[in-house]
């Protein structure tokens, strides 16, 4: 049996439903509460259950794991917003805004220690390997979120290091709720690699159009004004591949020092047109999509339809929003 | 074999000592490995690996879990420190002081992903188990730390509200760490359930006598100035019982609203002892003490010697440092 990622996500939001973090104290568990309601896609955990479903178990069996991640992910937003200060999210008040600081950190804790407990609900057999591949990944992504902050602190990055800082961030939680479901489905080692590798670079190719379409997206489409990541100064990979290009380094560098920050968005995504920066930020963002997608076939089981996940990586990447 | 807790702290202390909580980024991992390394007396890993030979096991079975015993300890001191807005822990620096809010936040997340993951490095077999625990230990903690937070705001704590927040921000730790050990050392259920009440009953009474020694100890053998506690206005157990006492609430009022603050000290430490609540609250310390005693005693298989534990129980509650 294999369901559409329509059902998998009726499925979860049913199972979310009927879920509370907790009671008492009402200090620390409604802030938890509140930034899990707040809403989103739930992708993580849909392709939990999607991967589970991958090796023919039902995607129940794998509803708790999928709920670890859509938790972590909540705990991960709520301390990032902390050390981003940022004030909003989804619309709504950010947790340490609407609270304060104290609660954040207390609340996002044990949302980390609730998205472990989660896992002692998945089949008694399988914990140790969840345990292990879960801590990995969560450990990449502190690191990730390190990298985040000396980024902002430097003048300089690599492209490498900033593949490295995104894997951490986006990719190895994507990686690994595909591993989680499918270990739990019963898949094999070996098809577990491709699984995860499949994630992993299909986090990357997320995470460079995501940059990409910051600076060149619809606004009507992303609902968010372009250029964003331009007026930050942020190290994306647009910006690292136009600074890379010993032409346009000065021009790049007068460009982004204009006041006028309108001027300053149209010189400066002029700059990464003209340099050649936003078709090879295009084109690595197709090479890595392409590459997990020869990943995804090499770990789906004969006989397996991978379509519904294939059309889920092609909306990911492909996408105009 | 069973080994004295002296042989049982050097173990523990040459298997920290190779132990490195990692390498890359440094801004991640030196602020965790700092505070691993101001020291401490190292009680809480050396109960994990005492439990684990009272069941015939040898301690060096049970180092990664003591391991993970001591990163999450240090972990919610990094965290509780940055809400307590406490500038020196063991008279160094905080991490958040030598660093900055967010190193501290993010050092302390990846310090609770990595006691997680350290218990993967437990028997297999056992990691469920093992998990369950630690995860109920770990959210109580939080919990625990919430009403402490939240009591400084209140002007009326009761006794039970006091014993369940002292009972998550320290016991729990001292009885989910013996029973780990215990887990590990092959103890029966019915047996490291008395295993985890005596650690909790003697968590309970440690405290107890904790706050008694913060008001009454002789200063030269705690280090510390006598009547912090009355100075910051805490609710200890001292406090509540004298306040419960219809006869001293007003005289308790007025001692605790005098501005110099020797003469608050001396005032409310008078009232402390007139009221019948220092006595009251070693009398509770010792109630607990003896339970926690009658726990050990049918936690422990025939003919295996509990004198070590009781020595190490004994020297928490009875010491007057």
């Amino acid at each position: 049996m294999q369901r559409s990622f329509e059902d998998l996500t009726t499925l979860f939001n049913e199972y979310l439903h009927q879920y509370s973090i907790g009671e008492e104290p009402k200090g620390l568990y409604e802030p938890a509460q509140y930034i899990l309601d707040l809403g989103g896609k739930r992708l993580r955990p849909i392709l939990v259950l999607a991967a589970c479903e991958l090796y023919g178990t039902a995607a129940e069996e794998a509803l708790p794991a999928a709920l670890a991640v859509e938790v972590f992910h909540n705990f991960s937003l709520v301390h990032d917003d902390i050390m981003d200060k940022a004030p909003m999210r989804r619309g709504k008040s950010t947790v340490h805004e609407k609270w304060n600081l104290n609660t954040a950190i207390l609340s996002g804790d044990a949302m980390l220690v609730e998205a472990y407990r989660l896992l002692c609900e998945a089949p008694q057999a399988l914990i140790p390997e969840l345990l292990y591949s879960f801590s990995a990944m969560a450990r990449q992504l502190c690191e990730g979120q390190q990298l985040d902050m000396e980024f902002e602190e430097r003048t300089q990055v690599s492209t490498s290091e900033y593949l490295e800082m995104i894997e951490g961030k986006t990719s190895v939680l994507i990686g690994c709720g595909l591993q989680l479901g499918g270990i739990i489905g019963g898949g094999k080692e070996d098809a577990l690699n491709h699984l995860y590798t499949f994630g992993l670079e299909l986090g990357l190719a997320f995470q460079i159009m995501d940059d990409w379409l910051d600076c060149f997206g619809d606004s009507k489409l992303t609902g968010k004004q372009t250029g964003g990541d331009i007026l930050t100064g942020k190290h994306t990979l647009l910006h690292i591949l136009a600074k890379e290009n010993k032409d346009f380094e000065v021009k790049l560098s007068d460009a982004l020092s204009l006041t006028n920050p309108e001027q300053r968005v149209q010189s400066v995504k002029d700059i990464f047109i003209q340099s050649g920066a936003a078709e090879a930020c295009k084109a690595k963002a197709q090479q890595l999509y392409q590459s997990s997608l020869a990943h995804l076939d090499k770990a789906i089981p004969k006989g397996v339809n991978s379509d519904p996940l294939k059309q889920f990586a092609y909306s990911l990447v492909e996408r105009n929003f």
